[in-house]
């Protein structure tokens, strides 16, 4: 009969752990320990991806440096890849909010590779002697430097899906404006009509907006290629010998293809979250930025008869429970729930970062984790906007012309030619009259008729700030 | 000659001090270790009052216990009257935010007492044999003590007057909610066209979010009665004398007019910033209601031709410098403003209240600073909307009774008599077509023209959740 | 052989679901339209179980009023107790972030319930002919009223069960409290040395804060046990017929067992999110204080020899992967990071709050997402940081007592009786000799021996503000 | 007898102003609009100095386009370099918070420089027919261009001021990095006792804190020269001849010697605020920094004999009203302050930057207010930490040794030469015993002596991460 558990030991006594269980001891308390959001550490495979990385790096370095043995080392190798592969990612049971700095993720890791590594080695499960979990697999390592540095690897690989979305959304905000550029409708400022424009320009604008977005968050990243590993506890490289820093640098660089770079000052880079800090930053310009342009399309397609009925979202799914044939703007409404998520999870990680005291900050997993979830949120949120949305949309043209041959703020192109003394007259005229600018201004001959109808020309109105071409 | 300077003494040697200043040394310190704002602690004046009322209530209970000689005490009773009937006020020159816990300002107001006390008793300033700042005014008290009564005692002052402000703002929504109670409109979620609804029920129900947050004001401002007075540095109350904790409280009740309570656990009290985090948290949810409520008058007033032009805003200054006759909602924005103001001061208050350590909170200065900013400036706000916005807003009846007419919303209404299946047809058709929702049902023989007619009267579609009487 | 899928209609066309399914075609849109946080409304089981007692309250207040036959309102009924009973919540798969203010919720419990009802009255799922979704488990109903219903009532559930942890930490505390109630130590003001108190006072401060957090929780959920139940879509109670608000309320209120009270004015309420802001902020403030409880701990824990070391925490796991013997306060750590979270959503809270437009505010998933993610994530930092943490705190006393004779701080104490300045004096001297504060004012002969020990007797010294009994 | 005042008109009729005032009657409108704050516009110099340079910039493009007659351009040229030396900054009386996008605060800029000019021209103020505000002075521009630019080129200005005096503090912290570097000391992670360093690679860490700091603002003010100028109302250029927009941006240049360049989009970027949200983020970041900073200074200074002493801060003032002797860490405490005051400013920000609608974004004037103020209170504290703070600190350096000899992290050294379970086992009994890790490895004959003192030579474990040179 097989025995359903094996016996582990650790600083506190003995702990029975499950037989299959490729996480051993420390895991276990730690399971115990943090019952708090009930989501495993395995729910942000970036950050999985990037231990494995982070260890494979590290045994490889020690192998080089003769540290480890080339057999043991071959095995943490092949199981930290089998980990890249997706495999064994279950087995990340901790809870991604934890006490203790990211020591109980950097365990769950070494518990979990040194346990496939047995196996592929002939031994069984929990045979520690042949190779063990700290020992080996965290050799020259501590979590102060494995874990910054994974979480730093995690979120590059995570924030290259976001800038991906992100370049869906530009396209389709671009080929709207392109779609739209001949569509002639009324500027607002402050809600008020101001100026004519064209649809193409409105939607110009929000494709701008990303892209600059775009531009500011593969800046941030960059940042984040920034690693401490070989730091050890402090920054101070205690135990892990002269060249290991470098060489173990070297491998992760050439494992995940990613231009890492060792930080000068490593008990600086132990304790400094500025990065992280900044990175939020950049994604809360996002967010502003996404919610804006949401509660512009929720404007523009306010309606049907009693808004401003510009532009129209394709429905997908029905609006209401009650009010039929109703349709509502769902989707960029999710997508500014998501934009004040974003900036709540910035004041979270602003304060973990505060709170970090000497030489550690030890919330980083509420960082990484209030982190991860604004890049995944935000990649999710730029493509379902982009495809259930935007790319949908259709214009009213006729009321958009409208709109604008019956503005009063057409009186504002006169403003040179007529002054602003005698504009604003006719505009108060227009305004209590219901009349049209044109006509007063012909009727009162403040100008020739030739004259009026160029200056009043939506195209030649709307012509500085073009479009996106 | 008149020396321009008198020489103080303390911890740190001698300085020559302004000879006409009622401050001292220990605000000369302060003035210079803080140059942070420039902005002075008189500015609340509500601090500099209820800080002397404290000064006041502890003399007369240190002369009561024995520990005060009755002509100092009388002394320090009129010099504490003077500034509390507005006297003196600039002599409270520190900055806002400083570090210390309070203690300069405590310190600047015993040595402005000490100084116009000394004059009262005919001596000249800095004589402080006859009359010293720390040993007779702040006799048996800590800043620990003593800057939280005062922070509380002025708050509940400064909040009286917000409280009378959102009076005004419920008034004056609620003259408009009466004036407009015939106005019929049609009611939108998520923006689009809902069901038919009053104009004085959208009015009505800003009067009552005010109402409420009143209530809930009124709730959070009874915690701040709470004081801390003879805690004296950590709350056992060291060399404050059996008796003075309770007198003082009596006194400065009495002064007040307050009906203070000295709290249960002193230690507790005198660590704990809950009070101030929960107020903040009050005055963030008016903030929230004012801002909502602002963001929906510059969206009904949205026009005047390419918006919804629901009601008229009175204009109270020219709008652009370039587009002439055009008139913003400037009101409403300004108090959108302050409301983003107070929320991100509930954040400073929020970092603030977290930060204390054991026995102390050394940051309750950037909690008064931030408190004060939100109240009068909430305060502010609500006066200038009420007056300057509210008031004078007018409804376009004509557009708003149009609008009910040809809205495909109405459908709504008959989902309960032609199923939700029929209703969802009408409405499309509707849409496609353009026509109106009556039409098409008697058209198609779903219901007979009476009972439509009675059930697509508004005022009955109207009729429940009712506006102010 | 059985069909694998079964076809549903709406507004969008026709739509496979699978035969399985309780949930049925707008289930499925929102599915698709909402991929945002892989978090399905089934995690919140509060919330569940709330839309359930909604919607027997709603389906017996339907037929009491003769609009849903018996047999229909007993299968709903049936359907919605076997919910209440945790059945069928792996059926509740909606996205907690979506847009549309909830109605893929409402529509997602609709179809859930009517298609268990079908299968009750021997039907085949989906065969709406018989009871239908919309027409008959939403009769009388709408997104707007329901929803915000659930939530409040759903809030209220989880409240409970954070109220119930908070008063297990509170008696930690205080059993703290009792057990050091002998043991004196050094207070600190601004991290300086002070003046003494005994380790059971500054316990008994926590015990406080906890237990006046729970007052204030009370209170604010009081706030959420109003409802708009009735209003339906904007608050008018169009398509409820006389007496279905006062019914539905009622039902709810005997199978909720909750004291519910329908809003005065319904139009107000539908579109208001002040409670939510309200219990929010309550929540922030108990976070607060549970973060700087646990930043105390640590603190007081620091060590062991480089640190303070007033107090151990029980060891509840290895502290790190390369420093052996280290433990680390993971708990408090965790704990406070629990509250940087819901410090963030507050913020979140707030701007979803902000941004309700109108009649109705579309954000409120966020605001329930937000809001249960912070009450229960407390309640597990409650029972977490009693259980695994303070329960197994101890005390190093010898360290302690010698802390309090060999302080400057004693010499407060003597302020009264020889003079600031002369107290001054000591102190200075005490702090560049490092001699003791009692040996030097005996060799000045400041005051006699007896009156000396008298006075530093620290049981006097810690006299007031005592600790829990 | 002279005129007290004069009359001015506008949209809303006659008003009689001051007749010694620059400002007129737009002017005057605001303040009366405004009263939130009291704080006027040229409480920050920065922006009354922009504009005034946009002003002119704007004259001389005009007047080169032949727009305007030399004549008045050289005197509005001469009226705003009056200003831009400090002159009339007392007219700019508008409040910070205002309603309008920044209307007020351009209408006060053209009144203060049309009154001035005139007066050079040799008229009155008020003959408005010689020179308008309007018409000459604002000629070509629009609020919504002038605004933004000016406040973006006093941000420039401002943060200037901010960047020196990061380089004051960075400097502060590399001397004491330098003159601590042969200090040994404990490093700590989670406020426990981890492996030694130097207290000079522990103010290195500040000294890069600040220096990376720096780099980030600079990066991020480089976006803020990015202007709008040309833009008019709403992006298009409307009325602003061709050539306009480019020769005022040379002008503007060229007057303030900042490298501008104009955005490429112009109606994104008169929508936009995002390079100020980018801004405010790095703001954030380093007030996170430095909280973080002063926080261990303050934890480091704690005692002086019942907590860490480690360091020395330098008195500058008597810390406590109540305990003789105590000086208290006020300074480091008054820049927490500022920190949390620039975290809440960042939340104020991003709220109104979310806000902002269509083609314009209202809220401009409360980013202006919270960015000035974040970015001028972060410079006072950065002085003051540098010059009153760090520059005096000095090391308790026979404390810091005693503390790493008496260690148990001393193990952590021995971890790779005995294992971790051997270690851990030494690290147990030394913590039981009280005994030190030194002698209880050669008691054990783990290691020779000599290798022991090699390994546990505090120079060598220090080695890595070094101090600045």
């Amino acid at each position: 009969m097989t025995a359903v558990t094996r016996s582990e030991h650790d600083l506190l006594g003995d702990r029975d752990v499950p037989a299959e269980a490729y996480w051993g001891v420390h895991t276990l308390r730690a399971t115990e320990n943090f019952p708090i959001t009930g989501t495993p550490i395995s729910t942000y495979s970036h950050l999985v991806e990037a231990l494995a990385a982070v260890k494979e790096a590290a045994a490889v370095a020690n192998e080089e440096l003769g540290l480890l043995e080339s057999e043991k080392a071959a095995a943490i190798v092949a199981a930290c890849r089998e980990i890249r592969a997706g495999k064994l990612h279950d087995q990340f049971v901790v809870d991604v909010v934890q006490g203790g700095a990211g020591t109980s993720t950097n365990m769950n890791a070494n518990e979990v590779i040194a346990n496939r590594a047995l196996e592929l080695l002939g031994h069984a499960k929990g045979e520690y002697r042949y190779l063990h979990p700290n020992e080996d697999v965290n050799l020259g390592q501590s979590t102060n430097d494995v874990y910054p540095t994974a979480v730093k690897v995690g979120t590059v690989f995570a924030v290259r899906g976001l800038l991906d979305a992100m370049a869906v959304l530009q396209d389709a905000f671009g080929r709207k404006a392109v779609e739209f550029r001949e569509v002639l409708k009324m500027g607002r400022t402050q809600l008020q009509d101001a100026v004519p424009m064209t649809l193409g320009q409105e939607f110009s604008a929000y494709a701008v907006m990303v892209d600059e977005d775009r531009s500011r968050l593969a800046e941030a990243v960059e940042l984040v290629h920034e690693i401490n590993l070989g730091a050890t506890a402090i920054g101070t490289g205690l135990n892990a010998p002269a060249g290991y820093a470098e060489s173990a640098r070297g491998h992760l660089a050439r494992i995940t293809g990613l231009p890492l770079v060792t930080a000068a000052n490593l008990v600086e880079a132990t304790q400094d979250c500025g990065a992280f800090v900044q990175m939020s930053g950049v994604l809360k310009r996002i967010a502003v930025k996404l919610s804006k342009s949401c509660n512009d399309l929720r404007l523009l397609s306010s309606g049907p008869r009693a808004g401003l009925g510009e532009i129209n979202l394709p429905p997908v799914q029905a609006g209401s429970s009650i009010m039929p044939g109703k349709v509502n703007p769902v989707i960029p409404e999710v997508v500014n729930q998501v934009a004040f998520e974003v900036i709540g999870n910035d004041v979270t990680i602003t304060m973990a970062a505060e709170a970090g005291q000497l030489q550690l900050n030890a919330f980083e997993p509420i960082i990484l984790h209030s982190l991860s979830e604004s890049i995944t949120h935000l990649r999710a949120a730029c493509l379902t906007l982009a495809e259930r949305c935007v790319d949908g949309i259709t214009a009213n043209t006729e009321v958009l012309r409208a709109s604008v041959e019956n503005s009063i703020g057409l009186v504002t192109a006169l403003n040179p030619h007529i002054g602003y003394t005698a504009a604003t007259e006719i505009a108060k005229e227009a305004l209590v009259t219901g009349r049209g600018v044109a006509e007063l201004v012909l009727e009162r001959r403040l100008l020739p008729a030739e004259m009026l109808a160029d200056l009043l020309c939506p195209e030649v109105v709307a012509g500085r700030g073009q479009a996106l071409a």
